[in-house]
């Protein structure tokens, strides 16, 4: 998720060279365009996913009706085919218990704090764990401190950088402590982590979200806390010494399960070996509705499908859409996907594109490929200015699309959303239909739709 | 509110030629941009704005406590001068009564439609209005079907055209229904209009906002509906040709009172009688809390004070922050301010900004000013990319700005924020202060706040 800039001059440099356009193109853009925000069905099955499925983990009995439901939405979109794709996905399980309470002499009330458990953590010991907390703000002072780490609760309180423009490189950059915090601490005999939600949000919504055990050290609780429950703990801290956390929680890992990518095509009608594959995520943490993750993802590379065959675009490639199995806590049904494309001697995937990072505005499309390739897409951004996409300069590529890249080096490129508003609600029970606007997303589509048509075209 | 594109090249073109900027400048935007993103109080500002003083229309009694507020962050922010200026404002207020029911044989239940009279529009009699109602499109259609019109109630059912990218084109399109639609059709007889709201949003909230009399007719009873309620009503039209509408509205205008513009300045160093103008509008609607418009666009204002103090910036040019008394139904604010300007012999105004396109995240400027001085600040883009500020070519400036620009000619630009969620909001109850996202409306302080730095840097 951490994507970096690339130096302006050198994006505008490449990109006069190898213009390659026709007036055509525009006009069909303002088609695809106004096709999009005139009917879209995006917003409307996103409405259906969101509010009659809801979150979707691997595993959970959601799973497969989000899969049925991805089958129909992309059948209604007019797709040619439109099958299954079987893997083992792993099945993670929350549990009842899910409480943290602050122990103090001083007798005077406090709520308990809202915290979800972290995706992949182990149960406390079903009595709980009690023990003071050690609050960290970085791991730089946890290894300075890391002898007065033996029996406590480390509470990781590291903050979103608010000076990173982009959200997702705050993101990036603070991401570490929710992945590796638990094991961290283990190693040094803590009994449990709280690690500060990945969040600049101005409210107090706990964040879940993967995390890894480093096999060396003991598995041991995490669980993510919400920004005004931090700073009030913090400041607690700070004149309570003798306090203690109650921590309890019960998520388990059950065996590994049958999820399935859910794939559609429009098949090329000149190279139709020639594959262009779109996707989202159809899989959703399990504490909301999986609605900016990534609900919109997925119903945006359907709208493809549905604006290319009510505009009568027969594409000369294959288009495949994709809505992968498990993205949140396994990328199983991504590198299903590649392993398969792999084995496909009769395909040749030319470009992968991901929408996994919100349906807001779009600003643009990260970008990984080799620089000739990058180039062509790069003499078309004068046909993406009128929708507002005018940030092509970062690298990157979605989770899904990035497995398929490093198993055959397919060029790959993510929808870049405006991101102020993503790690408001980014694994949060506040990450439902309502915190998406109908238009935002459409244009996201019209992106998507764009940048799929040209390639489709011109080859890449 | 209507702005034109200017072709992309013209703007490119010419921005090549005139560049003209420091190393420096891009290491102090960076400041100021970090200085916003973690110490701004614009945010806590607004919340004291639309919270403990709510909707403020020009004569009520929240305007002079908006007054106060605006003295007291003025003088907070660290303005080396804070005053009052006078003017005349209209007092229009709403009255208690705001009712639209439809009347049927069918004597099913059909609950009241949600309604907001139009600004400065009379009241019904005080028994109310009831007549069968006459449904248009468009004012073809009501040209079309002229003789129709007599004895009935017009309901205009003109719908935002989704294509128009950016919103505002959309509103430019639709308002004449909202401003004119009332004379047009009380020229041929209507008893009052119902006006289909200024609105794409996914809910039913009805959209005020001003409208004008035509006084060569009678003056009728104006309200805007809700979308939802507006496809209702013209469902039900359809089908039920003997419904009437019952409508009661009891708004009025009071005589004219004083309000004031409040202003605040960084005297220049060099060049004192430099002005550079910088403002939003303090007044708002009287049914929401007014926090995108406009409250936003005065905190913004106030926080390029405070991060200029901070910094130890020291403008050479007076900056001169303006929070308007009354844009949303007369103007009367800002052509005082035009007026006194123009009357300050020892005064020259070089450049005007307004931020009141709502509190989303930056995408640009719109700026109106002959073309050398337009190559000036196109040639400074790249040191707004970093903040995501790339669309420099639309044509326009605020209402406000626009009386100086009348005036005395004076260059003006305003603030482009994403305008995607705007009209699910303007003039409507839910534009509160927790629909502004915080880093969103700060970015746009970001953006002035460069704006400003570099013009009073380097002239214009």
């Amino acid at each position: 998720m951490l994507r970096l800039l690339l130096p302006v001059s050198l994006a505008i440099s490449v990109s006069v060279a190898h213009a390659q356009t026709s007036p055509d193109d525009s006009v069909t853009l303002r088609k695809l365009a106004n096709e999009v925000l005139t009917h879209s069905t995006a917003y409307a099955n996103l409405k259906v996913l969101t509010k009659t499925i809801g979150g979707r983990l691997a595993g959970s009995p959601q799973m497969p009706r989000a899969e049925q439901w991805g089958l129909k939405a992309l059948k209604a979109a007019g797709a040619d085919t439109v099958y299954l794709q079987e893997c083992m996905v792993p099945h993670w399980v929350r549990g009842e218990q899910e409480e943290v309470r602050i122990i103090s002499k001083r007798r005077d009330f406090v709520p308990p704090l809202q915290v979800l458990a972290l995706g992949n953590s182990v149960a406390s010991d079903s009595s709980g764990v009690t023990a003071p907390v050690l609050e960290v703000g970085s791991f730089d002072e946890l290894e300075a401190r890391k002898k007065e780490v033996k029996g406590k609760i480390v509470f990781y309180n590291y903050h979103f950088n608010p000076t990173f423009i982009k959200t997702f490189h705050a993101y990036g950059d603070a991401v570490r402590y929710r992945v590796n915090g638990a094991s961290r601490a283990a190693k040094y005999g803590a009994l449990a982590v709280i690690v500060r939600s990945m969040s600049h949000g101005a409210n107090n919504f706990p964040h879940t979200g993967a995390m890894r055990y480093d096999e060396a050290y003991p598995k041991i609780p995490a669980v993510a806390i919400g920004l005004e429950d931090a700073d009030r703990l913090s400041d607690r801290l700070k004149d309570d010494k003798d306090m203690q956390i109650y921590l309890h929680t019960s998520p388990k890992f059950l065996p590994d399960t049958i999820g399935h990518n859910v794939i559609a095509e429009l098949r090329g009608t000149e190279h139709p070996e020639e594959v262009i594959t779109v996707g989202g995520h159809l899989d959703s943490w399990d504490v909301n509705e999986g609605a900016h993750d990534d609900g919109t993802g997925c119903v945006q590379s359907i709208e493809i499908i549905r604006a290319f065959k009510a505009l009568g675009i027969r594409p000369k490639r294959t288009i495949r859409i994709v809505l992968f199995a498990n993205e949140e806590n396994g990328t199983r049904g991504a590198r299903k996907y590649a392993e398969a494309a792999k084995a496909a001697a009769n395909e040749r995937h030319i470009f992968a594109l991901e929408s996994d990072a919100g349906g807001f505005t779009p600003r643009g499309f990260a970008l990984s490929m080799p620089a000739e390739k990058r180039a062509k897409i790069l003499s078309w951004k004068p046909l993406f200015k009128p929708y507002g996409l005018c940030d092509f300069d970062e690298v990157g590529g979605g989770t899904d699309v990035g497995e398929l890249n490093e198993a055959l080096g397919t060029p790959m490129g993510e929808l870049s959303p405006d991101s102020q508003r993503y790690f408001d609600l980014h694994h949060a029970a506040n990450d439902v239909f309502e915190a998406v606007n109908k238009r935002e997303m459409e244009l996201g589509a019209v992106g998507m739709a764009g940048l799929v048509y040209l390639i489709d075209k011109y080859g890449l």
